[in-house]
């Protein structure tokens, strides 16, 4: 990165930059990692009582598959040889240290370091699908879409900026995946939604939007605690790199326009909600901290602290304002997922130029355009597929009694809920 | 700090200097903010379940605009140019990093990470008060003295001892800040239950004090352990630097008395409310692991583990003989901030002469009285401005419907409560 | 990245090599110290509400106790001059740096750092017996074999392999506990649940097993999910060393492993489960998860991601496969702790030789014998004392009741249960 003319004391040797490269990824990569415990709590959080089974479910499983998936093709198809181009190659994964172990170590971090904090983004990517669908989809169809959208979806579209391939070439910027993690999910949960359908209820006649209860909002408080916190790895260890005492600075930079971006979708979500309700949402303020989070992604190292806090609060705007049009279009998205991750994934995307004197707005237009064509396309004939074979979703009876019920027949809070479930039920 | 006199090729490089001690910011920093979590769940857990989405939102907004009050003004008040005087200058804070990307590491770390670690540290002294005023305190009074005292009374007391001001002229030591950040949340906790007054019911007609139920005790416990692993964080950081052997030495000792402070605390406190009360108090428990911290956190660096055992075990002492006392005037600390972060931080500052040969307790106490004098005051002026301005505290009808539903209108747990709510409320 | 034309000063110094070092032992012991925290979540997450307040006591208590023991007794018994015999020293623990501190870097790494990293393991192995013997076993009875097992059961054993004991002359490896520390404590917790009795209605007339409702799954799943987060520490740290290429390759390589098998013990889960009972388990899969995690314990650094997979799958198996019989045998087990870290950490041990060339089938089993033999007579022995002197377990009446009634006179969710626990005690 820089260091080229430092006088030769003052240097990071090889092997030392080898290892601070690899523990950045190792570290970043356990705080990414953990966003797994975030989504399951958030989504958790945010359900009724009676699915909350298996949104736990879900987020456990998707993690497992999304690592399996990303081990035997994920890797190499969007790594591996894309040169350019719009495909990686097919075939499994395999650490290779061989140089380094023989005191070479020119590749800069240990093989598996890159590997596992790579794995995670996937896992991240699909996290965000299982809340925007939670309540009554079907368990396998879930897990099938989410074993083709990291076998194959996720993949392909990462080859294309982060592999190396025509849109990096064309200069598409996206620093942590404002597009190619968290619209990717985003888009993918949208064209699910809307093949899906709303949950039985949350329209009534009119077409007007009912407010299901969240069933515990310490829970989804925490879960946004934790990615926030997570999102720290997310972002920094984007860097790819911690050698160079330049890496240090960029990787600082980032942990504070990271934290105030964060910050400034908090404020605006408080504000907005104030102004517009008359009483301020915490929901809304949890979403607009992640919305926050999402907008600064594509481009943490550039801003300033005070132009992070602005992004951030765009970001958070956004998700308050883009939230009740999706229920005017009778999209049902339980969790807010579509708009905190879609909307301020495209908005954070389509900042970048604005204090990255490289990027240029209509490149990262079509690196956006692109990217969400193919996942709509894709995800789009994934879901018909499933829905017109195995089946997509509860039936209505199924859904009333609650998807707890039906697919695992475990509650999730089985004592407190006895009476309180069955009145649920009835009304 | 060392290395000195060490033959070339042993010693650590500038740059690589530079990047441990950067890292060692984030990573530490990265601990700290997730205490921000810790502070949520402990608080939500030990409200009654009426009040657990507003403590939610007050720890999630607090964080924001902490941060956001230290960016604009916090950071150069306590940090530039206070020169042995009482404060530094007003003035936007913004990352200088020019040196170091030219080659130059004598900053010694990037300036972002440094920023960062210290705007946690506000955050987690804001986080003290809203426990302590929870279930009775207005919303935007609340934070109209959060963004008062992140402004204006942290920053410059901060800059007293920690910015080079007058009180680290005279030898004051408070290493990770039993004073700093503990005391001074803890002030301006007691000044505002005193102004405030206790909650409807918490005392009887002869005065003596009820036990209101803990809505979650799971959530109160995972909370403690959040700030317990959140306080390596706090105070291993709190070395500002990793770039010699001995500075990595020094964070290690105070791992370790860290951790076991806090086991002596738990001890402490699990045999007095054992021989005193016949039965453990979980509640009192969790709040000696935490008394065991702060008391600490003034010196973790130079104590024997033994030693740190009894210096928590003394705080541990302290919060289970304290909190009746408070109970005894009246003064309603919700969560029992009073006597862990003030009551206990006063204690751990007093401690440190004990196995600090450079500390003189008379300077010491001048500290704690100085920094205690002076957020008093403040506080006291902030708290009956808005009581006599905007208001502090909901009316009598209000407190009895809950703060959940008047301020925001959303309860925490909406599905298991509503029968139980009802009924609680009747009571 | 850069720096390939290094010259010879490419390798790390000492002193670089020792902060490495000791930070790895202080991220990662950090991250174990967090498993604490899941072992909290999970096991209050499995126990039925009237036993929640006592499990999340113990599990506080216990890591102060395990501290403490480890400072008094522990450490030197484990660690000093045990020199291929059986046991160390006895002694206080006390942390000498002065060579480091003159610049003599040889020791690799600060004291403290190593006896932090080994001391939250202590405190890993005691948290697996509070889970098996949750609700039914009193509170002091308890504290009393956890001192007993901290101060002498582990260190012994420990020393054996870890202390550079007779196992360790004889090769018997195990990289990071599967056996020392998953197994110990599984031994100890299966001598325990068969001296203790099953619970109360546990199995009726017939012999079957009856389910009780585990309180909360969103907790338990937060504790596997902070499982999974910490033991990456637990694997990653047991490199004991960061301060060359090598190092940083080994644990990248095990932080590979230790996800990937996890993610087979889901796997396996789920299709078992699914299979077996015709719905997918929750608790199963957690459980998988975590028996994935302590299979691929004793050799995280060998196998290839495939591998491990496979490693973890089977644990994931065992537990599914294994639960049943515990129940046949009327020894009740309330979160699953003797499958998944008894029988996982007895195949993970055995599974070594698949992939380490230097590891001997045989060497293992008789490590594996050895330590089982040996914590089985221990602990049986105090569990047979505790028994007959101060008493083992509650009442009938007393446990009808419920634990946290009786030990603690405190619920840990008090306003939602009132209705709902009294409901219950009366069924």
């Amino acid at each position: 990165m820089t260091a080229a003319a430092l006088p030769a004391q003052a240097a990071v040797s090889a092997e030392a930059s080898f290892i601070f490269n690899t523990f950045s990824f190792l570290v970043h990569g356990f705080l990414v990692l953990w966003m797994a415990a975030g989504f399951a709590m958030l989504e958790s959080g945010l359900v009724r009582a009676k699915s909350v089974t298996t949104i736990l479910l879900k987020n456990v499983v998707l993690f497992a598959v999304a690592g399996v998936a990303f081990y035997l093709t994920g890797y190499k198809l969007m790594y591996d040889g894309v040169d350019g181009g719009v495909i990686g190659s097919f075939g499994v994964w395999r650490a290779d240290d061989a140089a380094a172990l023989a005191g070479d170590f020119s590749a800069g971090y240990a093989a598996s370091s890159d590997w596992f904090f790579q794995m995670v983004f996937v896992a991240t990517s699909a996290s965000i699908i299982s809340g925007a669908l939670a309540e009554r989809i079907r368990l396998w169809a879930f897990f099938a879409f989410i074993a083709f959208f990291t076998t194959l979806v996720y993949p392909i579209q990462g080859a294309w900026a982060w592999g190396g391939g025509w849109l990096s070439a064309l200069g598409f910027t996206d620093f942590a995946g404002s597009t190619l993690v968290h619209s990717t999910g985003g888009w993918a949960a949208l064209t699910g939604a809307i093949v899906l359908g709303a949950r039985r209820g949350k329209y009534d006649a009119a077409g007007k939007a009912q407010r299901f209860p969240a069933s515990s909002l310490p829970l989804a408080t925490l879960g946004t605690f934790i990615l926030w916190f997570g999102w720290l790895g997310f972002n920094g260890g984007s860097q790819l790199a911690l050698g160079s005492g330049a890496d240090a600075i960029a990787i600082a930079n980032i942990y504070a326009n990271t934290t105030m971006a964060s910050a400034g979708g908090v404020l605006a979500a408080v504000i907005l909600t104030q102004v517009i309700g008359k009483k301020i949402d915490l929901s809304m303020v949890l979403n607009g901290a992640l919305a926050g989070l999402v907008s600064i992604t594509a481009g943490p190292d550039t801003p300033l602290v005070g132009e992070a806090i602005l992004i951030g609060a765009v970001g958070g705007c956004l998700v308050v304002l883009a939230s009740p049009l999706l229920d005017r279009c009778k999209i049902d998205d339980v969790v807010g997922a579509i708009p905190v991750h879609l909307f301020a994934g495209i908005w954070g995307t389509l900042a970048v130029p604005l204090t990255h004197p490289e990027a240029g707005f209509l490149t990262q237009l079509l690196g956006v355009g692109a990217v969400g064509a193919f996942v709509v396309v894709l995800s789009s004939a994934a879901w018909l597929l499933l829905k017109f074979t195995i089946g997509l979703r509860l039936s209505q009876a199924e859904e009333a009694l609650g998807i707890d019920r039906v697919e695992l027949g475990t509650m999730a809070y089985p004592e407190t809920r006895k009476a309180g479930a069955e009145a649920m039920l009835r009304s």
